[in-house]
């Protein structure tokens, strides 16, 4: 798998990723390239400078003179998370993915839940986006320190955080307003996919549906949008 | 929309028509070519200096050498924005974006402040993203229903606020907690660029820094993301 971007590789870089290799743009002299060609230097990684079409080649993307080779994306166990929340003595605090499809919206979601300090995201291993070069680097790295656990079944998983004793709330935008909830708990946060929101399914096993306040003419948020306005009502709230 | 030719451009720029780009051709030397380039530099437009071969596809009539891309979104005013709040009996609720660039970011923030009800937004004229095709699509519409506003000079436009009675408050990292802080009343939140965050000294005019909790070990959200938790943060007391 391959990220580019200084900031990717720099958090990579920061954030013990297992770096096979990278590639760097010849004659970058800028303070922000120094930095992170030292980082590298520092770690031992092998760099190998090259012009700038090489780059160009190998991406499509704006790789702004980094490009870097790191091994494939580690998924963890739903355990884990539930793990990493009474290893810091919190309720845990998980988000569920029902189908997120743009890389660029999971990317984002990541990113969120990490500064959020939200202990895992649960996604499906088919019909959504998975971890993939895009979505680390939207991340902005996220995903180094971030459980990210893919399960054959959605609805499987659910009733079993539902016998942990977690209570799992629905976001749609017929449900009850977020901020008249009390989100203080074990949760578990299920955000459908751009288009078509929660499964059925999956929706009739949620405990509770709760949704934001909408006041213009447009009927609907941005996935990565809503769920993080969700999920920072319920750092609110835990306090 | 698309203006072309020597004089046609040059009319542009002494005549305020706002300019998202300009695209010239490589290695022009004459005297009017070199007006024109001044000009354009002196206000700050983005220039991308070409091969004439990039602008003969651009085009089929005779550019000279220079096509604009001009806007064709229609601003409103400043005070349309606090005219709208006076309307709807409502405290003025104002978005300033400071230089941001990304047409994703930019058209999602305006989907997120259309949702939540907030009466205008304000961008300046350089060095920041317009309203171009890329901006409409993200804002899944929104652009229809939000007035925005492109001021000149952010700082005099928030001098102006000021004297309007609203309070400013900048989003950045080393603030007071958002949800402890006060947020209702007539106010504007300045959101800064993606990388460099809010510029010195439109800070410095502004009556407080809010920030937003982080928890993780990644030290920003996304604009779009960071905006739109503390939009809602500030629709929630208003209740």
């Amino acid at each position: 798998m391959i990220i580019e971007g200084k900031n990717a590789v720099k958090e990579a870089l920061t954030n013990n990723i297992t770096i096979n290799k990278m590639m760097v743009q010849n004659n970058l002299t800028d303070n922000a390239s120094n930095q992170i060609i030292k980082l590298a230097k520092d770690k031992g990684i092998r760099i190998d400078f090259v012009n700038k079409d090489v780059l160009d080649k190998k991406t499509r993307n704006r790789h702004q003179g980094f490009i870097c080779d790191i091994t494939d994306f580690n998924y963890g166990e739903v355990e884990d998370i539930l793990n990493k929340a009474s290893t810091l003595n919190q309720d845990p605090f998980i988000v569920i993915l029902d189908g997120i499809e743009d890389p660029h919206n999971f990317g984002a979601i990541i990113r969120t839940c990490e500064c959020a300090g939200v202990h895992g995201i649960i996604i499906p291993e088919h019909r959504a986006c998975a971890v993939n070069d895009t979505v680390v680097k939207t991340s902005a790295g996220a995903t180094a320190n971030m459980i990210i656990a893919r399960v054959n079944n959605l609805n499987n998983c659910i009733e079993v955080l539902k016998k942990e004793g977690i209570w799992i709330y629905c976001l749609e935008t017929d449900g009850k307003e977020m901020t008249e909830t009390n989100l203080k708990g074990a949760i578990a946060l299920v955000v459908g996919s751009e288009g078509k929101g929660v499964s059925k399914l999956t929706r009739q096993l949620c405990d509770e549906t709760i949704s934001i306040k909408l006041n213009g003419k447009i009927n609907s948020l941005n996935a990565s949008v809503a769920t993080a306005v969700v999920v920072y009502e319920v750092v609110r709230q835990r306090g």
